[in-house]
């Protein structure tokens, strides 16, 4: 199943996609897609019904985010061997964690804001896992199960911010509006290989990123057991599983982004997404 | 006011202290402590009720977090010049940032689990921000309007996961039951001075923090000024504004929580807390 929810900010109703890549009212269904909805057994109940008798959204609609009620939003950095090398950094040797506020999570075509400041806006497309079950100190074949879908991210990034103004990483990970996500939450029975599969952002047409989640150093799997010896990953939890080498910092000279620049970028199977700069 | 939740983990109900140091019971009120709790209008709304004509709470009943439906969890790291140096770290030109999952939050008095596999479990008593009013870009006499009141934090933190694990600090931050908040939100109005607060940490009895809030390099009216330029802060988001010296890592030689210990702090006018570690 591809999750969804459409509508105006903060109105956004659940649906899904039909195999006429039409979307389909699921609100009399559920209330929203959230954690609560995402369980083996929530989703085989939705899987059971037949999309033609669901209502059809208008067309058109907007977008929103493609789970709400997210609980934590974390991101592994680093996690392809390509971009620690276009960042100057080593290869680590356990997933690095960091996280995005919650409060930065919009749909996948909203606009994204330039913060006040900002000289060092830029992209990462990455690898969403969403979290259907809970996990503590899961093993990898336990955290297997634990994973309800994928989704695309950009885990928008504010390098200034992230690493000239000291202490973590999160002044640059977290401002409004850096945390487009969706169009859908893929279930994973529909995502055959999360290991395989290509990915791509560019910048007013011009491709920045051509890679494929072949070459995670970390894969979903570990990355949801790892986490786990940390804290309990909760349904509706989103884990970002970082980006392939092409961000702008990676660029010689860097790539910035500037208001009015246009992102789009998609992961095979898990949609596309488009944002435009403004300014904050 | 004391604004306070009690009852059972996930079903606490929203109380206040009365002036003789007595639970009532808001739930014939409001549902719940949470950010549509806490702007001005309705704390006045709050504040014109007479607590005598609120059922008492069960005696001994448990204090849950003082603030439900908490958005972010925000941290402000190394933040009295006295633990920078314990720390051996440099006194931050710009106030560090850093994050706490908000599913570590527990109340005041409930136990903290030592995760497996933890060698460096660590205590900061830290005055907490809890904001009633978004805050975006705000200067600091807009974010002083922005602070709902302050309470007590134990930000509980295990050193190995947090420094010596790779990345960012969030392994040894966030971990479950890492977040005791309370016993009481106390309303800005009551609290007259934030700069000038008493703050103390004990394990089994012992005195090993023992500071006041007047050593922050940092205050907090400027912490929400200086984060709303990176962020949007919403009614609800935590900010914890940094620990004393006297924590475990500041220690000749370090001294670390085993299972079985019992910490006990406060702060002058926001109440006490007491926690047992036990194994996770």
């Amino acid at each position: 199943m591809k999750l969804l929810r459409f509508g105006e900010p903060g109105q956004e109703k659940p649906g899904l996609l039909d195999a006429d890549g039409r979307i389909r009212d699921l609100s009399g269904v559920v209330a929203d897609i959230t954690g609560a909805t995402l369980s083996d057994e929530a989703l085989a109940k939705l899987k059971a019904i037949d999309p033609a008798t669901l209502p059809l959204a208008p067309e058109g609609v907007r977008y929103g985010p493609c789970v709400a009620g997210v609980g934590k939003f974390l991101c592994i950095g680093l996690n392809y061997a390509d971009h620690a090398a276009e960042s100057n950094l080593p290869i680590p040797e356990e997933p690095v964690l960091f996280s995005k506020t919650t409060s930065c999570i919009i749909g996948p075509n909203d606009e994204v804001k330039k913060p006040r400041g900002s000289t060092k806006l830029d992209w990462e497309v990455e690898l969403g896992i969403v979290i259907g079950k809970t996990a503590s100190y899961a093993t990898e074949a336990e955290a297997e199960a634990c994973i309800a879908g994928y989704c695309t991210i950009n885990d928008v990034s504010e390098r200034a911010f992230q690493l000239e103004r000291g202490g973590t990483w999160d002044k640059g990970k977290g401002c409004d509006t850096f945390g487009p996500i969706g169009p859908w939450l893929v279930t994973r029975d529909e995502v055959a290989d999360p290991t395989n599969l290509k990915m791509w952002l560019s910048v007013n047409g011009k491709t920045y990123q051509d890679g494929s989640t072949a070459t995670m150093i970390f894969k979903p799997a570990f990355i949801v057991s790892y986490v786990s010896q940390f804290m309990s990953l909760h349904p509706g939890d989103v884990i970002s599983t970082g980006t392939p080498p092409g961000v702008g910092l990676g660029q010689k000279p860097p790539v910035y982004l500037e208001v009015g620049d246009v992102m789009e970028l998609g992961i095979e199977g898990l949609g596309t997404q488009k944002q435009t700069v403004i300014a904050a």
